[in-house]
């Protein structure tokens, strides 16, 4: 037996323990707290070893992993309301098991013939979920950052007929300039400085009242930077902003890019799988004109971590950006599938197969069910919304067209006194958090500290709702009167 | 039950099914044909259907895995040489498991405390396992593609005061350069392109005979390189080229950067954990003076994909590089660990939990079996190129170091013909790989055709290798017949 093969007997067992812990957090998913009671010191002195120079018993890992595993934050809980946390699910688990078993490197069809069929299928199934054109290219990385770093690769690439690869950025024959909202994610700018243009070509739009890009503002910015001889890259648009959900007027700035033939990018990290969702389809109107769009699979698709996608719509673009072989070939239909190479449309070679979590979910379940669970999401933020908006201790800081709300605790004594109430709600934030019923991020919005729950949740009801706020306002009151 | 949960019955049938599957894949790894007999188009036709709008039955859906999974590669069978596809190990796959069913997302301590100070004492055990400075700073990235893009993205930030982040590399004073072997991986001079200092910056030096970089013409470049003006940003150095496994000499490159100023990165993402192996440690000297390290877990620590990491010597480099933030802190070590966050080191702000398939290896066996099993492979690599040259119709065509193997089938009717060399072996690694036996991948060396044998397989044992040059002579033999 080779020293790093288990024997049957062990691989039997740490298997079966494993399973078994996985069914058991599952079935347990709803209970218990969202966040563990642990400081910084005692989790390193659990952790801490030098390099395990021999072998230990896999069980007594086994067991150590247990006690580590309870001490992080329970991200399928119904009451996880934190930064864009989905809540996971158990078919994509399955699927990524079985391709950390398999470990199939995707770079090519030649090297992994299924994987690599499955993924282009994926692919298919993602451009049918929110309507993109049939005929995009697209791959899968690794998260929403790595797709807005391809996108704005391969705009930039696409915005000359100079070999930038070859010459890079100081080739260009003016400064660069990217347009985005306001509130674009910071991976766009993140993005910038690392492809090489700079932070400082990010040419941020303003947002009206509802924190969508203002399209007369950008067709401004637009025009002025013509004038001004920029090099014009693209323009940025949110499909699901990460601090309100605010989706922007994409129908009206692909008006604004086509006229100026300027790429549009639509960072759908976030909401873009509510597109398809009944309840707010028409905020997306507009989605198909985009020339390219970040999707996250482990965000509202409900998959495990991680997984990033990123739809071109010719997908020669992605060729004009990866492909590093000086003959390659624009056209990825014209070519038989078994020379087709992932390493010519993305920037990773060694991939992992993350397109058979994907496979499974959406086989086991149907998208019908993802859409009404994105549904039923933006449903549980309608309720939140309207129970902020029913009661005098709560103020909402924002609309909330997707699946997020931005509100804060507004106790009467505190009404009108800026300061004092993000001192508050601060301070009440880490309270929710360390109580561990519920858990809440933050935003901030203007000079304002918004306390921002985000249901990405199949498991979360209204009763998660009413609990949330019940929390707030236990912790909130407390946390006044040991003020006063 | 929420839309997106199994129930517990469905569960319990999926998990045990694929367990049962990937028990049975592991216990059979050995045996069967390392690659699949599958047309692009029945595979297409299996795998083709509309996006699923409704469920289908789980156990429908898992039969059709079983089929589909038998139609990928075999990468952990023993027989399995090509490219740089390790074996993966069953440790590492429950560990992935278990990180995809915790779904826990490690940007940072508050996001994901025990994630986070596993992931952190992993990287202690990379560093020391390769002998790199204890006090330095690492992240786990997707692969070493993505590792030598951060490499290249931090050596540039550090070779300026200029705020490179913000105006971009235009704002350089002068064109770039960047050193690299002329045998560097292409990762390089694709990380050159997206950062937007262009291929054009890569400076090519020559190797000698065996395929290490040539110290004394490098110095020339890089004088030559300062007399001209360049903007001199790193030295990459190959710790194990993928072509032949040729280790750079790390020292005297070192000195060479060290008299100039000069980043020192070393890409070792193929060879770098051999540095520990007693075989050929002896080769890897200077490495703790490298700036920068590339190392790949799921190769040559034989992990599941994906995982590589970057080891930065001085972590400030890496805040550099990806911190975002106005005023960011340039140290580590000087902040509360509550407060450390990834997103401020890496690339990546979503991130999966890769660090535990290590953690789980690395105690199940021991990092003295995973030495043990590197030196059992160049141990592999050695007998290969002892039976090649003992061979009459086999040539070597380069040295093999570490545990790759370059050379040819050469029968006596064509000793000497180079075009018909390259044919007939061209011909016959794809021959050898339709065979099904064995795996090869082949390397372009000169102008010749190479087959090339890479052994990071813990399976391989020396009647594998009997049985590859077998195999080939088999084909080869029956090649030459069919044409003559």
């Amino acid at each position: 037996m080779a020293r790093l093969d288990l024997s049957d007997h062990d691989r039997d067992a740490l298997g079966h323990a494993a399973l078994g812990w996985v069914l058991k957090y599952f079935a347990e998913a709803a209970s218990g707290p969202v966040y563990p009671s642990v400081s910084a010191d005692d989790l390193r002195a659990m952790v801490a070893e030098p390099l395990p120079r021999e072998a230990q018993d896999p069980a007594v890992v086994f067991e150590q992993f247990v006690r580590l595993a309870m001490l992080g934050r329970n991200n399928g809980h119904p009451r996880m309301f934190g930064y864009v946390q989905s809540s996971g699910n158990f078919a994509g688990v399955i699927g990524d098991f079985l391709a950390s078993a398999l470990n199939q490197n995707v770079t090519s069809w030649r090297s992994a013939p299924a994987a690599t069929t499955i993924e282009l299928q994926v692919i298919d199934w993602l451009k049918a979920l929110v309507g993109f054109d049939p005929l995009a290219g697209g791959m899968l990385v690794s998260g929403g950052s790595a797709a807005n770093l391809a996108a704005l690769a391969v705009a930039l690439r696409v915005s000359t007929d100079l070999d930038l690869n070859g010459r890079g950025v100081s080739a260009l024959p003016a400064p660069p300039a990217v347009y985005a909202s306001a509130r674009a994610h910071l991976s766009i700018p993140k993005a910038a400085s690392l492809l090489g243009i700079g932070r400082d070509a990010m040419q941020w739009i303003p947002v009206d009242g509802a924190g969508r890009m203002d399209v007369r503002r950008l067709a401004d910015a637009i025009a002025r930077g013509a004038s001004d001889g920029h090099h014009q890259i693209c323009v940025v648009a949110n499909a699901g902003d990460v601090n309100t959900g605010a989706v922007d007027p994409i129908d009206d700035i692909a008006d604004v890019c086509e006229s100026r033939g300027l790429w549009l990018h639509v960072d759908g990290s976030y909401g873009g799988f509510a597109a398809a969702a009944p309840r707010v389809a028409s905020l997306f109107q507009g989605l198909d004109r985009a020339d390219s769009i970040s999707l996250d699979p482990h965000k509202w698709l409900f998959s495990p971590l991680d997984v990033g996608c990123l739809l071109v719509r010719h997908a020669s673009g992605l060729h004009r950006a990866f492909a590093q072989a000086a003959d390659y070939i624009d056209v990825v239909a014209d070519r038989d599938m078994s020379d087709f190479a992932f390493w010519d449309v993305s920037p990773e070679l060694s991939r992992r197969f993350r397109a058979l979590k994907i496979w499974f979910a959406l086989k086991c379940h149907g998208a019908s069910a993802v859409l009404e669970t994105i549904d039923a999401n933006i449903a549980m933020a309608e309720h939140l919304a309207a129970a902020i908006d029913g009661r005098d201790d709560f103020e909402r800081l924002a609309p909330a067209p997707l699946s997020i709300v931005c509100f804060r605790y507004v106790p009467a004594a505190l009404r009108g006194r800026e300061a004092a109430l993000n001192d508050l709600n601060r301070e009440l934030m880490v309270a929710v958090q360390r109580d561990g019923n519920a858990y809440l991020s933050n935003a901030m919005l203007g000079s304002s500290f918004a306390l921002r729950a985000c249901i990405v949740n199949h498991r979360t009801t209204v009763s998660d709702i009413e609990m949330l706020l019940d929390t707030i306002e236990r912790l909130g009151t407390a946390l006044c009167a040991s003020r006063s």
